[in-house]
C-alpha cells in the first residue's frame, strides 16, 4: 500500500509518437522521440521492438509516458522517459488516450 | 525527478467496470464495481459523473486503475483504488487498453 503523496509523484503525461526506429544491433530496442509539447521532444528508447515488426506504426500515435524519472543510458542511448503500457504473455497495448487530449496532459 | 523504485512503487492495474452508477445528492460521484480478477470485485468511487450523463456507458469498459491507494471514504462511500484517467479543460478520456489484454494486468 502507499498513500496518496506517494502516487503523486509520479508523473504520467500523454506524449505523441513522432518517430520511431530499431536501434541497430539490438533485438528489442525501439528509439522513439516524443512531442510532450516542450521546447523539443524527447528521446525515449523503450524494450518493445519485438510488438512492432514495423516502428512506423508507432509514429502519430499518443501513448503514456513516465516523463520525471532520472534519465538513464540504454546501450549508449539516453532515455529521458519510459513508455507507460501493458502486455500480458500474449498481447501488448498501448494505453492511447482519446485524440482530443492534448499532449502533455498529466494523468491522474 | 523521481527514481525508478519510487515509480514501482505505485500499482496501476486493468480493471474493468461491471457496474456504474450515479452517487445520489451528490454532483460529480460515479461508484464503480471494478473486477481486477480477484476474488470479487473493487468498489471505486470517482469524481467522474459529468463526463457520463448516462453511467451505463461505462459498463463493460476496460480502464486502468491505481489499485494499492489506502482505502478512502468519500462521501461516506468507501473507495478501494482510484481510476487513472486524463483529462483538460474540454475532454476527458479514460485509457482503455486493447481488448486481449486480462484484467488484473499491471501497467509498466
Amino acid at each position: 500500500m502507499i498513500n496518496y503523496d506517494e502516487f503523486a509523484k509520479v508523473e504520467i503525461k500523454v506524449g505523441k509518437i513522432v518517430s520511431a526506429e530499431k536501434i541497430p544491433d539490438t533485438d528489442k530496442l525501439l528509439k522513439l522521440m516524443v512531442d510532450f509539447a516542450e521546447e523539443a521532444p524527447r528521446q525515449i528508447v523503450s524494450g518493445i521492438a519485438m510488438h512492432f515488426p514495423d516502428p512506423q506504426v508507432l509514429v502519430g500515435k499518443k501513448a503514456m509516458f513516465v516523463t520525471n524519472l532520472e534519465p538513464r543510458t540504454i546501450k549508449g542511448h539516453e532515455s529521458n522517459g519510459m513508455l507507460f503500457a501493458v502486455s500480458s504473455e500474449s498481447a501488448f497495448s498501448l494505453l492511447e488516450p482519446s485524440g482530443d487530449i492534448p499532449v502533455g496532459t498529466k494523468a491522474k
